[in-house]
């Protein structure tokens, strides 16, 4: 979940910032930007201006420009129903154009006709836009009369903690702690959806810690306390104050800071530095600020306010060197994070961080040298704040080339054999990175491209736990340990048991847009006695999907499948199809209720592959309009109608999900949990394609030295 | 498997070899070493002496050395009952003192008795010897009166291959098919053991290829033709002969050596080079050859003649810098390759690699610079060869510290909350590393140890197919392609469809010897309706096994568990029991029929998860004499005692599978394809053991430059 807390003497700060921050925004980004660019240019970084940013599209991808972005603001304030007073902006980005005019368009063509899709909020009501630049105009503008709220500004979210700070019962509720107001922090949490009480308005949950001199108030909370907020009517509905008798857990050992951590010297694991060299530099390049071109790949790569990053055009290189078509669109859809506590100030905490506050907007800044290796190129974020003006998110996301002293292929022979053989060949890939910082989670996300035609799509969990207090110090003072909600994670914390599941969504694409989705499921094969002397043996069988029913797809060890997106009209000169399989690996599935609420509205959740007919609209797992949402317009819903997927347009989903059962090392900050999941080609390629890769000799490496200039 | 064929122009060669090379190989190996070390010193290797293998033990659990296998020899040679004849040393390698003995053992203290554990084959009867190298003599002998022989030796390999040439209906077989002797090569596989036709003898099946000018001859199978051979009559037993009307696939594309790639330059991705430059060096130490010391772990390591590598007495520092004890023993104790096609010449084909040919044993020299970064140190093996005399595979296992541009921990805070939080850490973690080459196939097998306390255990897969002959081209003119048994991944080939599965033996000793083992079950809480807004929940449920039974463990998605193993005496001061989990991530489960003799042979792979009571005999899952075994002997065997394993000093067995359906990518060398699990701490540090890493900063990283001196 993604909180903005702030201590009242921030509150002011943040008023003032949301008066006048935005003119101010885009000068001090550029100008952050323009010194990250200056350390990049001394490691030999191929970063084609000061900042990396444009202010003309160059691809029908692009995202939208800053010129862009004041442009729609303009067209929006001359537009009737605001001419009155000007809505919050809830979301703001391009409308990609239609598939045939992106794919039909070739470099110095003029672009597709470039257009903005708006959520808006004004006097209760949820506008979707559609925005035509050329035009000036808006084209389309749709006026939701079903359950959700767009994603949460940040403006909504200051509001809520403004209000609380003026509300007579909550200041009551922390003068009976005997709490100092100043020390208070809160977080702002969605509510997600749980009847009619708190239906027609939009409301967050403020959670609120300790934090004086403490930057990991996280580990402090102020437990039971739970302030319900309206944020359009700017009033506090509800207070919830229970559990008073329990202490606020104190700070001791929960800072994280480096600067703090000169108390422990003897404790840390000492390594000597260690660096990846590139003496040449690195060999992808970025082209026009979205286009990265590496070794056989070329894809386009574009930061998205909701779904962090966004590839696509994923095209591969075959052996006549001709592109080929791999995945028209890959992203992050969604995320659903349900803790696994029924009181009444946890039950609520089932967030959709994704719809509900965006892996783009909680994405800072990525820490050069620690969160990205030397050598990477950064690429900024272009986005809108609530009030329609532009902001740069700098160095969102980065790219670089990874080599892990991992092997790409090898053989040896012995040699007695007669062939005296060593061969061997480094592993070299590209990885794609940005961490979404959703209040206490962080959440690394990978897209590693392989030069032999494989994808590794990988997902790492760090940051803070959300924790309970507890008055227990250890377990022996606990009478009935058997009702903790988790794990008792130092003195008077208790780590609540959670699960997180991300839905991608990854709209194959095989040699073009029409493919077809297979279960090649391994089954047993009993012999006649007279037939073997074995009794079995496994067979491979493989059955294409007709509608999305057949690819509703539950994973199970021992019943095994591969899962093969193919394209039905092309094959290898042996006459296998042409595809690529998505190979899961460790993964969770969700054990909820159908009908708990938190499932209803994540139920792209109830099975790991969906595969699903394109359809322009169909592109966030648990619907567009995610906050407060009853779960009417999420993938299960639209798959329910069972529609055909054989040779057609198809797009791939698949969930990947965590348990998480927190323990004693997860405090006070997570080491990085992780896992991931393949695309990878099965007779794509008509052999090896990195079979006459070449190896690394010793005259390749760098002799080095230390940097004594720096 | 592993096969050591040889052409007939090289019959003579390994005659020659096997009566005059043992004395030679000592020295041609040391020399080998020497110029590798030298080349390690250009790269600040810490390379303790000329070569890696010493004379003097100096560890209690060190391998024997090169003058302790000659006094062994010596010691068999005066031994009654080989004084007649001295037998075939088919094992030869150190017989571990007591745990209590290892664990007593002080550095400075005399070395507990040293004993060998010899595997020998005389006149028909395997001898399973103990020989005491202080008091010089055997002190055990058990002849086996059970099913099963000891590992196949080089020469009982060669003599299969001496034997078939000159036999008259194999050389019928080979003129009928019209292909010239010369261009001939086997392959001696293991027969496995499917009931009583085959018993009483030491038999291998060989398969042959052609291989003119051609080191891929495992693309060119000479199809259905499989020779019996009782390797101690030296006579040919049988010669299946069927298929005759196959043609050989021809050899164009097969040749992967570097040196013939050049015909398809443009093919190749290209990469710039990359290294990972550690200026101050690598940070571990491997004191006396065999004690690994890196950051905050301790270990031993040391080559094995059957599992390869063998790791032992795994400490890590917990915050007061005191090593704390996490698992005495781990290796590789078993690795099953069953092929799935029940044809005369195939049906056999399901082997137990580690027992039949041993993964030290086909374990070559790693390729530096692409098997392994530099900076790698290379530690040799000192074995024994059949006539017990020693030899040394040289650079068997390289370590090497690991840095993938991957994160430790880190968290970002949103600017407006207040605290303007970037904090990251760089992830560099230790890996040890080997590679057998069993025939046609490569393992890559990797222990990673990180900082956090964590150990990922990786198995990788490359080198060849096993293909199966067809007549067809492509798909095109196959009627019944239900019938094929794998894939067609290029012309006349067949991949056929197979499973791999590696039995890990984890002696578990964590803060000690006596643990015991927990599965921590999430369970779904219905809520009542008066109770919670949410109608359900998962809750951790952790139950203690008292039996062996409890712990046999399949993984269930949809009923998902964590396990734990921990020292139910000893706890951290919040009262949590301090433990290790393995956490299992992509795998796959055998679903042979439970009495096909493979499987009941290779019965470990009937649960993913055991834990057995430690039993000094109780090494390798499938038996301590595989060859032709009826699978009396193995981990199901042991565990259908259902012995009592709590609070007892207990060994987990975790069994890693895939499932393999090839692809034309596969051909004609296959890209690496990897799964592992973890040994995860949990609850074992009283917090995040990494909070005070440090950062990397711009000062710790070196300039580079061209090594024009190279």
């Amino acid at each position: 979940m993604m909180e903005k807390p702030f201590c009242i003497i921030f509150i002011i700060i943040s008023i003032i910032v949301f008066i006048f921050a935005h003119s101010r925004n885009l000068h001090e980004n550029i100008s952050q930007c323009s010194n990250t660019k200056r350390a990049h240019r001394n490691t030999n970084l191929r970063s084609t201006s000061t900042f990396n940013f444009k202010d003309t599209p160059l691809h029908p991808l692009d995202p939208l420009t800053v010129p862009e972005i004041n442009k729609i603001r303009s067209i929006l304030e001359g537009y009737e129903p605001f001419s009155s007073s000007f809505p919050s902006i809830n979301t703001l980005s391009l409308e990609e154009p239609y598939k045939n005019q992106v794919v039909g368009w070739k470099k110095g063509d003029p672009l597709p006709p470039r257009r903005a899709s708006v959520t808006a909020f004004l006097d209760g009501r949820t506008h979707v836009l559609m925005v035509d630049l050329n035009l000036g105009i808006v084209i389309d503008d749709v006026v939701n009369v079903g359950s959700g709220y767009p994603m949460l500004t940040a403006k909504d979210l200051a509001t809520a903690l403004h209000v609380i700070y003026s509300d007579l019962e909550f200041k009551k509720s922390i003068l009976a702690r005997r709490l100092d107001f100043n020390d208070v922090t809160c977080a702002p949490l969605s509510p997600g959806w749980f009847g009619p009480d708190e239906e027609g308005k939009r409301i967050v949950k403020l959670q609120c810690y300790l934090s004086q001199n403490n930057p990991n108030f996280w580990m402090r909370p102020i437990e039971g306390l739970i302030v319900t907020v309206d944020v359009d009517k700017q009033e506090v509905v509800k207070v919830t104050d229970t559990s008073q008798d329990i202490p606020v857990p104190d700070e001791t050992n929960t800072d994280y800071r480096y600067a703090t951590q000169s108390q422990f010297p003897d404790m840390t694991p000492k390594t000597n530095p260690m660096s990846m060299e590139q003496l040449k530099g690195p060999s992808f390049t970025v082209e026009n600020g979205h286009t990265v071109k590496w070794a056989n790949w070329v894809f386009h790569l574009k930061p998205d306010i909701r779904a962090g990053m966004i590839i696509s055009q994923v095209m591969v290189q075959a052996e006549n060197r001709e592109y080929r078509s791999v995945m028209y669109k890959g992203f992050a859809s969604e995320l659903f994070v349900p803790y696994m506590d029924p009181d009444p100030s946890w039950y609520f905490k089932s967030y959709m961080d994704a719809g509900e506050y965006g892996l783009g907007a909680t994405a800072m800044a990525l820490v050069e040298l620690n969160d990205c290796p030397r050598y990477s190129y950064y690429m900024d974020g272009v986005f809108a704040s609530a009030d329609g003006r532009p902001y740069i998110q700098p160095n969102m996301i980065c790219i670089f080339e990874r080599y892990a002293g991992d092997i790409g292929w090898r053989h040896s022979e012995i040699p007695a054999m007669g062939f005296n053989i060593r061969e061997s060949r480094p592993k070299v890939t590209l990885v794609a990175r940005m961490a979404a910082s959703i209040g206490n989670y962080d959440y690394i996300f990978d897209w590693e491209f392989q030069t032999d035609g494989l994808i590794c799509i990988k997902v790492g969990l760090s940051g803070m736990l959300m924790v309970k207090a507890t008055p227990y110090e250890n377990l022996y003072n606990i009478s009935d340990i058997k009702d903790m909600t988790g794990t008792l994670v130092s003195e008077n914390r208790i780590g609540v048991v959670h699960d997180h599941y991300i839905s991608f969504h990854l709209d194959m694409d095989i040699d073009g847009p029409n493919n077809s989705f297979a279960e090649v499921n391994l089954v047993k094969q009993e012999t006649l006695p007279s037939q073997s002397p074995r009794k079995s043996y496994l067979k491979a069988r493989r059955k294409v999907a007709k509608t999305e029913d057949d690819a509703k797809i539950k994973l199970k060890l021992y019943d095994p499948s591969e899962f093969h997106v193919f394209n039905p009209t092309k094959s290898s000169r042996f006459g296998n199809p042409t595809g690529y399989k998505i190979v899961p690996s460790g993964t969770a599935a969700s054990l909820l209720d159908r009908d708990d609420p938190p499932q209803t509205r994540a139920a792209f959740t109830n099975n790991q592959i969906w595969v699903t007919p394109y359809n322009k609209s169909e592109q966030w797992a648990g619907g567009l309009l995610v906050s407060q949402s009853k779960g009417e317009d999420t993938l299960a819903v639209w798959s329910a109608r069972n529609r055909e997927i054989e040779n057609k347009d198809i797009v791939l989903w698949y969930t990947l999900g965590f348990h998480h059962i927190p323990c004693q090392e997860d405090f006070p900050i997570m080491p990085m949990v992780s896992s991931s999941f393949e695309l990878k080609p099965v007779n794509f390629f008509d052999r090896n394609p990195i079979l006459n890769a070449k190896p690394t000799f010793q005259k390749d490496l760098p002799e080095c030295f230390a940097a004594s200039s720096y």
